[in-house]
């Protein structure tokens, strides 16, 4: 992996999408790529390893861009995966380059030297999350209130163990937003939807909540949707048409109201 | 001061000072310079006004180059005063493009449409901002463990009052460092040292830790030092022979101790 370490290496910013929209929410997609740089070769992954949950949220980019044309939202995703960099981490985290997920040893993230991890996090992390700030502080400078919503999915079996819940709302240090998005989730969905499931801000999850939302106070929530709900791009077009509303009416008893 | 919402404005980057630094401290100056660059002309302020505390720290720069002399730090400073853009300020705040300070008005900030708004964030507080992340997230990557120390210098009449403390540590989130180095500010100098005075966190003033630091866990404190006794360059020195001892004793008592 010593291609991760070469000053030539690129550099891998954010993709916006619908960047004059102007609902009050931006919309991120950390995990929205299973795409591996030439420089990380194919990290040591078969085909079927290099398309499974561990190297991306399937369906979770379809999903988030549903949303975000339906909501007059800026999209923000990833182009990596997060197998190479998981911008959802800090560069201190076992998760930002793991050599393990789940039940995956990841043979190109075994040994990574101090110096290819100082490489992956300026090529990859940084630009992610410069690209995102720059945005907000954009919007937060007009005035105009943002919300940070992220967009996620998760395995319906996990180590052997099926997941319940279909929809799980985490919070980082502000729940005002999530629970208004349970609570309108439960009211205008069949979805058996679970605040902090299937995991929480405890299993440090909620980095990008935690580094671009709470210290601007900006309202903020990761949502997690399982992924065999939006396996095919019909189903993420439904979720959309599911979810929109709710994260709408949820917003929509935020205050200040938005001002666009 | 519609030259602010040019899009052509010029972006105004952090300096780096010490690059290559290998001591633990990461030393942070945001109040350093007194400049306003040519788009803002002189914001209406009369000479005294540009040159008096309102503007910048004074004796805050002299003081971090001191100190990141002896403890073997990088030193990173903004170059544009805090009247055109105040880079411990989030862009929603009244005080980062303050209409008034302390008992002065600054006419050029008195009206400023949300265009010049996202025009002087995106040219003084982003640059500052990303410039201080990069190279954070470049030694978390490697494994180096900094801490966030940020320089300030405060007046020591304010409205009208005089202020009795001459050496304040203020945290934000994580008090560790702060009163590590009061504890050793009190052992070892004769300074009247208090915990957050003359202000606090809750005064919105640590927005640098709380972006910078909090979100990572790094060990961070911001110092503030009263003007009058770093009011010439051999002030500066002698301060910085003072300090940079009860820094190096509270960042070795932190864990995990220095791997550089």
């Amino acid at each position: 992996m010593n291609a991760g370490g070469n000053s030539k290496t690129a550099v891998f910013p954010p993709v916006f999408e619908n960047s004059a929209a102007r609902g009050r929410a931006v919309i991120v997609c950390e995990h929205a790529s299973n795409h591996i740089p030439a420089p990380w070769g194919d990290l040591g992954l078969t085909p079927d390893q290099r398309h499974a949950h561990i190297a991306w949220d399937p369906g979770a980019l379809g999903l988030a861009r549903g949303l975000a044309q339906r909501l007059d939202a800026v999209l923000v995703h990833a182009p990596v995966s997060r197998l190479v960099y998981d911008c959802n981490r800090a560069p201190d985290m076992a998760g930002a380059m793991p050599a393990r997920s789940e039940v995956h040893d990841i043979p190109g993230n075994a040994t990574i030297t101090p110096e290819d991890r100082a490489a992956r996090t300026a090529a990859i992390y940084v630009p992610f999350h410069d690209g995102l700030h720059a945005l907000l502080m954009d919007r937060i400078a007009r005035g105009l209130h943002p919300a940070l919503i992220t967009i996620h999915s998760f395995t319906p079996v996990y180590f052997g163990t099926p997941r319940a819940v279909e929809f799980g709302i985490i919070n980082d240090a502000d729940d005002t937003l999530p629970r208004a998005i349970l609570d309108a989730a439960r009211t205008r969905t069949t979805l058996r939807c679970e605040l902090n499931e299937p995991y929480s801000a405890r299993d440090d999850v909620t980095h990008t909540l935690r580094l671009q939302a709470t210290p601007y106070g900006l309202p903020n929530a990761m949502l997690e949707i399982r992924n065999d709900l939006i396996a095919t791009p019909d189903a993420e077009t439904q979720m959309a048409a599911t979810l929109a509303p709710v994260l709408a009416a949820a917003m929509a008893a935020l205050t200040p109201e938005p001002v666009m």
